[in-house]
C-alpha cells in the first residue's frame, strides 16, 4: 500500500471512533436533533471559508500547472459546490444571511483551521496537504458507509442531502489526486519528515471527531461558564 | 468617477504606451514576428502560474464568502480557461511538454510576478488586488480595442485566438467584481494609504510595459553578455 | 485611557481568573509540585519557538525602521534572553538536550500557537501585535503582583528566577513600546474592525488562562483515553 | 568542498563582475562620486529593511530553536548594528530623517527584495538562506579585499566606515553559521532540487551585480523617460 492510502490505517482508531460518534450515527439514521445540525452546520459554513485558504497557501508552494489547477479546481468546489449543500439546509432552517453573519466561529472551530493554516504557514507542499486532507478523507468515507448502512430509511432522512453530496462521486473525484501526489512528494523524505507528516495527517482526524464533539454537544468555548 | 475606475487614469500614459507598443500592435495586425510571440507565449505561461498565487494569497487575507467565492473563480479561470489559449498556441507551434518544461523564466519575468507576490506577502487585500488588476485590465482594454482597430482582417489573423479571448465577455466578468471590491476596501484608508495603493497599480502597469518590451526583444535577462 | 491600554479590562475576568488559578499562585507562593512546573516548562519551551515566528511575520508586515528594529529586538530577546530562564530550570532538574527535543507539544499548545500564527498569516500588523501582546502583558503583571505578595518569601521559593524576570524591568521594557504602536496603528480602523481587535486580544487572554489550566493537570489532548 | 561553499563558484563570473565594478572599485580607491554613494546608501537603506523580512520568513519555516536563535540575532543584526554605519553616513551627508522617509525605493531595488521575498513566501528554509545568503557573503568578501587591495590609503578614504565594517570579523560571524545550516538542510535533497537552490543563489549574486550598477547610474526605474 502506498504512503498516501496506509495513512488511515495509521489514524484507525479515532477515525473509526468519528464514524461512530452520536452525531455521525444519527445524522445517518436520520434522528438527529436539528438544533444540533444547525449549530453544526453554520459552524461547518465558517469552518469551510478557513479551510478553503489552506488549498489557497498549497498554491504557493506549488512548482507546475497540473497542481496548481488541481489545487484551483478543489477550492472552488469547495468553496462554490460543495457551500450548496449548506445553503440550502439554511434555507430549509430559514437562516437568513444576516443570521449567517452574525454567527461566530466557536473556538475549537478556529483552533482547528488555525492548526491547518499555521502548518500551510511553516510548511511544505506535502504538508499543507496532508493537514486538509483528513477532512476530505473522512467525510467521503463516513458518507458512503451511511449511505450503505442507513439506505433503507435515506429517503425520509432529513439530512439526505448531505449523505448524497458526500458519498458522490463528484466528491471523490475532487480529491482523487492526493494520493498519488502526496507519494510523488514524499519520495525524497527521510524518516523524521514523514513521521512529521504522518503526524500532521493524525492530528487533523483527530481534530475531525473533536468537531463532531463540538457540534454535538453545541460546544462555543474551552471555558466552563 | 470611483477610486478603483479612476486608477486607469492615474497610469495613463503608459497604459498608452503599452496599447502602442509594437508587440500590441503588430499582434493586432497579425504580422507580429512568431518567434517572437512563441517566447511571449512560453513567459506568459510561466507568468500565469505565478499570477494564480498572487490570488491564492488574497483568498487568505479575505473576510467573506462572496470575495472568497470571486477569487477561487477567478483563480480557476486563469489557470484552466485562460491557460486553453496557450495551450492551443503551443500545439499550433508543435511544442512538446518536455519543452515547455525545459523553459525558464526570463528574469524580468520573475521581478514582475515576485513584486506582485512579496506585495501580496506584505500587503493587506486591497494591496493585493490592485497590483494584480492591470494584468487582467489592460488584456481586456487591448483586446477590445485590436479587436476593433484590426477588425478588417481578424479572420485571417494568427493571432485571432489571442484577440478573442481577451475581447471576449468572459474573460471581462472574471473580474468585473474587481471594481467594487476595491471601492469597498478603501473606504477607510488615509490618503497615504490611497497614494500606497495607486503606486503599486501605476508599478504593475509599469511592468506590463515592460513585459511586451522584453517579449519584443527576447530578452532573458538584464545582464548583456 | 488609550485604546491598547483599555484591552486588558475588556478580557478582565478571564485576566484576573489567569493570576487566580492554582498553577500562577501556586507558583507564586512556592508550593507549585515541580512535575507541573517541569511539564509547563517543556511546553513554555515548545511554544516560545512558536511563539516568536509570529513576531516574524509581524515584520513581514512593518512599513518603518523603527517597528521593525523593535520587532527584531523583542524577537531576539524572546528566544535568547527569555530563552535563559527555561534553560536554568532545564539543568536544576536535570533534563537532558536529548530530553528536551523528544518533548512534543501538547495538542492544546499547539493550537494556541496555531491561532497566532493563523492570525498573523492573515491579518493585519495590529491584529498581529494584539494576539501575542496578552502573552507578555499577563507575565508581567502576574510576575509583579506575585513579587509583592509573596515577598516575605521569594528567596526560599524554588521560582524566584522566573518571577524575577517575569517582574524585572528588562521584560517590562522589551514590550513597553506596544501600546503606542498599537494606538498608532488604529487611528483609522472602523468600529467593526476594532471589534475584531479586541476579539483577538481576549481570545489570547483566554488561551494563556488555558495554558495554566494545560499546565496544572499535565493534559497533552483533547480526548480523554 | 561543502555544497554551500561551492556555491561561490558557481557564480564566480558575476561574483568577479561585481568586485570589479565601477562603483565597488571606486568606493575602495575612495574616488567614488559622493552623489552616487548617497544615492547607494538611501536605496541600501530601504533595501536592509526589506532584506530583514526575508529572514524574518526564514523564521517561520524553522524548526528548533539554534536555528531560531541565530536567524533572530542576524536580524537584529542588520536592523540594529548594519544600520549604525548607515545613519553615520547620513549625518555625514547631513540627510535628515523627513529626507530619508521621502526616498522611495528604486525600481531595480524593489525587484531584488521582492524576489527574495517572493522565494521565502514560495520555497522551504534552504531556498530562503541561499537567497539572502551572496548579500552578506559577497560584501564580507568585497570589503576584505577593498581593505587589503587599498590598504595605503584605507585612512583617507571617506568609506573607510564602510570598508571597517564589511571587512571586520562581527559582520562576518553573523553569518558564518549559514555554511554549516546550508549543507544540513541539503542532506536529502534531490538533483533537481539542488539545481533550483544553485539558481536562487547565483540569481541573487547577479543582483547583487546589477544593485551596483543602479548606485553608479543612480537609476530609479527601467523606462526610459
Amino acid at each position: 500500500m502506498s504512503f498516501s492510502r496506509s495513512l488511515k490505517q495509521k489514524a484507525i482508531k479515532v477515525w473509526e471512533d468519528g464514524y461512530n460518534h452520536p452525531f455521525v450515527q444519527e445524522l445517518g439514521a436520520g434522528t438527529l436533533h436539528k438544533e444540533k445540525f444547525k449549530f453544526y452546520l453554520l459552524q461547518d459554513y465558517l469552518y469551510l471559508l478557513e479551510y478553503a485558504k489552506v488549498f489557497a497557501m498549497a498554491m504557493t508552494k506549488a512548482d507546475d500547472e497540473k497542481m496548481l489547477s488541481n489545487l484551483s479546481s478543489i477550492t472552488k468546489a469547495t468553496l462554490v459546490d460543495e457551500m450548496k449543500v449548506h445553503h440550502l439546509y439554511m434555507k430549509e432552517f430559514g437562516i437568513s444571511e444576516e443570521e449567517v453573519k452574525s454567527v461566530k466561529a466557536s473556538l475549537f472551530n478556529r483552533t482547528y483551521t488555525a492548526n491547518m493554516q499555521a502548518i500551510s504557514l511553516k510548511g511544505d507542499l506535502v504538508e499543507t496537504l496532508v493537514t486538509v486532507f483528513p477532512c476530505a478523507w473522512t467525510y467521503c468515507d463516513y458518507g458512503k458507509r451511511l449511505k450503505e448502512q442507513y439506505k433503507d430509511n435515506l429517503e425520509d432522512n432529513f439530512y439526505k442531502s448531505w449523505i448524497e453530496t458526500y458519498s458522490g462521486s463528484d466528491f471523490e473525484n475532487s480529491f482523487e489526486w492526493f494520493y498519488d501526489a502526496i507519494d510523488e512528494l514524499v519520495e525524497n523524505k527521510s524518516d523524521k519528515e514523514l513521521q512529521k507528516i504522518e503526524d500532521i495527517f493524525i492530528s487533523s482526524v483527530e481534530f475531525e471527531y473533536m468537531f463532531w464533539e463540538m457540534a454535538y454537544n453545541k460546544q462555543m468555548s474551552y471555558i466552563k461558564d
